[in-house]
């Protein structure tokens, strides 16, 4: 964390010179009895839109199947030379599979152009919902006019709800931070992990700053955050169609704009990964069906990549998971998912902790079980947020990674079990 | 399958030439309240033997933790330079990450060796439980020199049956085919893919024959039908630290022994294959908590690697599996799961047909959804058995992957809940 960085309120519009605006348009979901007793919000439309043009950059599904708005915000920006004004986005229909995908997908962007008088190709379009039906493209064409009027610095709360599907709780965080004496505010939001028939994995991140920076460098920091946030982040394994996480900078700020490795790139990016890594935070703890949020911190490794590899593989054993769940100190597991991770280094060196609020317990050390109190570790485990420490003791580096437990509820949701 | 191959009983006694048996000898778990109601069975010691030396050839784990019988069994056919003569395996305790793992194990085989009047590397050793738990040795020391005298060509079941952790079905298979006039059996039995607290995850296979075939071809032979069978098994993608596929070759059936890739390897391996898809069949249907078979299988692809890839790829995937449970023809899930397999491909060359004893439904052509009969898929999934049937369209490879769903009762399972 830099110095003097402090949390903010207002999203996507902390930052100077975005407006949103949010409505409900009537996107319907056919064919699906109990779509609707699982939406916990309203507004099923959004736009965001800055009052410069910004620098942007984007980071897509790696996904085969990829959604038409993805081939469509991925060739706009191509086309726009990495520049982009205003962000459209639906949620209840994915638009992916169908054979008027990129077609309805380019329409968003025309609509939102028109209505604006704005390039086509500074439109960025996301779709998250159902996959392989049709998108409604009417209830778009008549909320658009109204979207543009309503823009406003203040609604981003209007936009965060509308991106949503079967999230529980809106997902929003920003921070302001100093760049050579300048004011700078990067703020997101972000949806996911909420899914029901038939696919709505998506994650889509927006996030927007009014600090200086080139569109090179921008698509350089979201890379490098997005490896150690959102590529760390696991529900079930499961990599969705239509992920998104796109960035816009306005510039607003008044920074000279960066444009190499310096210092001020340094803050930025510590910046970026501060709203990004509470982003995945949340959307991990919001998980399908999640009871509990998993956080487990691998240190001592050789390198990055090891680190992240083996705090993954503990995140995305379901077994782990599933022990999570029923509050069960089953280090085995741990020790287990570490031992299949896909790295090379020295099981018998490693240690593990379990940790929450309510303290922490040792379960494994040089790589073979201890002796702890049960009843210490269900206390620790009865809280909402547990942490698994993992120590390999073989070097320096450290990472993070996020999920959340496997219950009843999971399989419910997923399940669409049909009583 | 090779002509005149048929499916006999006898499990691993199968072959001629090898006695099993087994009893209880009073391995308890200790410190968990609720193990035993869940235990099907009742044996948690077994030993098979063969009236002469054999060739033997194994497999293990993958996992950097490895259990304590898993290195004993290794270093002993290293010494042995591939021979055995007899199998020492218990269940309801895995003898894994204790400190006096390793001399447990040695010792097991050292009673099996002495009463048998045998040497000790001609003794494999596996276990099956909980890990972290010591081993109590002085039951085993007891129950040695009662398996020995039991040791009897029928009592395959007596062995089947100790083997099983949660387990809720003992799993045997063997066949009988013919090599150059010569009459051959070869048989096995499997556990796994039940587990209870704290980790339970181990798949254990034996497998027995008479012909006559070098220890160099046997493991040859294993290595290429573990990576179409058990490879292709995934209950929830964790893997265990005790897996263990070994394989004994008495040479009874009298055939001049196989040790080139000519004719008679090619019948040895396709009689390997029934006997190992068929195990790994029942590991599947037998999944922690399935309510139904997932069999997938992906035919024109490239090459066979990308065949597994694809095929394994949809069985590991959650959504799908938890669809699968909810009796939800979900073609997206099975799309993305394809999409995000790591391999190259192109996906709008993919066609999904999903099929069981109730009949067949193309659910998606070309790489996109069709349209189809929501009663009829209902009527489909509503069996035990699914089959999901990929074409990519680009090639001549084919492979199968299985799995089963993902149910309430495995979150129960796994959980350990305490209500």
């Amino acid at each position: 964390m830099v110095i003097n960085m402090k949390f903010i309120e207002g999203g996507i519009c902390a930052a100077k010179g975005f407006k949103a605006s949010g409505t409900y348009c009537g996107i319907k979901k056919p064919n699906i009895d109990n779509y609707d007793e699982n939406i916990k919000h309203k507004n099923d439309i959004c736009l965001f839109a800055c009052d410069t043009i910004c620098n942007a950059a984007a980071v897509y599904t790696q996904n085969k199947v990829k959604g038409a708005p993805i081939l469509v915000t991925k060739a706009n920006l191509e086309k726009s030379g990495n520049k982009a004004i205003a962000v459209i986005a639906n949620s209840k229909n994915a638009n992916t599979c169908n054979a008027d995908g990129v077609d309805k997908a380019n329409e968003m962007c025309a609509l939102v152009a028109k209505e604006m008088g704005i390039p086509q190709e500074q439109v960025i379009v996301a779709s998250t919902g159902v996959i392989g039906q049709i998108l409604p493209i009417e209830p778009i064409r008549n909320a658009v006019p109204t979207l543009v009027k309503d823009l406003d610095y203040g609604k981003n709360l209007e936009a965060a709800t509308a991106i949503m599907t079967t999230d529980t709780v809106k997902k929003e965080y920003a921070v302001e931070f100093e760049i050579d004496g300048k004011i700078c505010h990067l703020g997101g939001m972000a949806k996911g992990s909420g899914m029901i028939h038939p696919n709505m994995a998506t994650t889509l991140n927006f996030i927007t700053t009014d600090c200086a920076i080139s569109s090179e460098y921008l698509q350089n920091a979201l890379n490098d955050i997005v490896k150690v946030t959102y590529n760390c982040l696991s529900i079930d394994g499961d990599t969705s169609t239509n992920d998104m996480v796109s960035i816009m900078a306005s510039g607003l700020a008044g920074n000279d704009e960066i444009n190499s490795e310096n210092e001020y790139y340094t803050i930025f990016k510590d910046a970026l990964y501060e709203v990004m890594a509470n982003l995945t935070r949340m959307l991990a703890k919001d998980g399908e069906g999640a009871s509990k949020l998993l956080e487990c911190i691998c240190k001592g490794a050789k390198d990055k990549d090891t680190a992240i590899i083996v705090a993954k593989s503990v995140i995305c054993s379901s077994l782990f998971k599933a022990a999570m769940f029923g509050e069960d100190a089953n280090w085995g597991r741990v020790l287990c998912a570490i031992g299949y991770a896909d790295a090379e280094f020295d099981i018998d060196k490693v240690d593990v902790d379990l940790r929450s609020d309510n303290g922490t317990i040792t379960v494994c050390k040089d790589g073979a079980g201890v002796a702890f109190s049960e009843d210490k570790a269900a206390d620790i485990l009865s809280c909402d947020e547990i942490y698994i420490d993992i120590n390999l003791n073989q070097g320096e580096e450290s990472a993070t990674a996020w999920g959340c437990d496997l219950t009843y509820d999971y399989v419910k949701i997923n399940g669409d079990y049909r009583t």
